[in-house]
């Protein structure tokens, strides 16, 4: 993960290079925002799968997507909180740790992979922030149903310098 | 929002003002607490829409609850909060940020409004703590179901000087 | 609860005279970890009801297993956490408090006692480091469904030294 003049590539140049593109930043609809740092903590808002403004992906694991379709929620979710995090830092390379992911997967109640479907959002991270920064704590439950039918929420806690 | 002597009212007087008063704090039932501080940040335990220590707004939204009396509930658990804030703190000016809150919202599978029901407690805690204190990130999620039927349960992080 | 000599017991005392044993550490599936440090607070991931690295109490509350079953369930996925914990820090002596826990709980959508059986988990970790350092902020909520049908996932913050 170097560039070819030996520099280590910043995380933006790694989404670059696996295709992603950071999604115009969710619209702040209401009296909340999209992060608030308290101390070396940035304590992210729950985000969705969200693209050019709208939910993207709705539905409910184990009735209407499969768990494919559900890492690609959660894959698009956390290019949404890559969006907040870049406005909050303006560089991803701010990010010291990924400390905590809380993966809310809309599920039929007899739907049982939500670990499954919380490693498409896993996964990016370590790809964009390599293991050491990118591995993170986490946890991935079964919802009811969530706001605007979005198939996954995630909200996070990062470490920042 | 100053007072007549031109100081700025407190948090307690602009819950006054709009007519709200702090309720009696919850009964501490179990081997648990109302908040624990560590550093300057204080956690707060999920707390539910309770009057005179009895849960006051019971049942699933889009079952038993419209929209507005999800809000109502959402107002009614961060005040709450706020009187749990309150014991702890002594003084609600101690909050130097609201950091985060969890609004978990007991629904029917169907209902995907959570994000609106929240705004009952994120709209109060604007009105308290002014917009620059008041606003936090924020996830609203859809329960399959919470303790004793409360319809929204809300857990909190501030950071308090 | 001193010993003989009139030294404290460690916690890994407590837990021996309780007749509990450790479980063997949950095992690492994929791009996450047990727990992250970010400063003095231990952010640990959910954890599940596992034995010998297989789930072991699985359904859902108020349908397939009874209050009883649940605080045990409860009880099994902090003695996961204890052993992440353990392996974290060597010592469960160095936990200075147990901060928060969100205890998240399989339930049919009309079972409301989730207050209890996350008593099975908040109860041991009292019995396990005393009231001052084991009392913690908590949330108990009824999820629609949870990975692999477990019964109970606990996530944690532990503030350590």
């Amino acid at each position: 993960m170097q560039t070819p003049e030996g520099r280590v590539e910043t995380p933006e140049e790694r989404l670059a290079k696996l295709g992603h593109t950071i999604p115009a930043l969710p619209p702040a609809v209401a009296n909340y925002v999209g992060a608030v740092k308290a101390g070396d903590l940035l304590f992210v808002s729950g985000h969705g799968p969200f693209q050019d403004g709208q939910p993207f992906i709705t539905g409910k694991l184990g009735r209407d997507l499969d768990v494919e379709q559900g890492k690609e929620a959660a894959r698009l979710v956390m290019l949404n909180m890559l969006a907040t995090l870049k406005e909050e830092l303006s560089e991803l390379d701010r990010v010291e740790q990924v400390v905590k992911l809380l993966v809310l997967v809309n599920s039929d109640p007899d739907f049982t992979e939500q670990h499954v479907v919380a490693n498409g959002a896993s996964d990016l991270l370590v790809e964009i922030f390599g293991p050491e920064r990118g591995k993170h704590a986490r946890s991935a439950v079964g919802m009811a149903t969530l706001p605007l039918g979005i198939a996954v929420e995630i909200e996070g806690v990062f470490s920042v310098r």
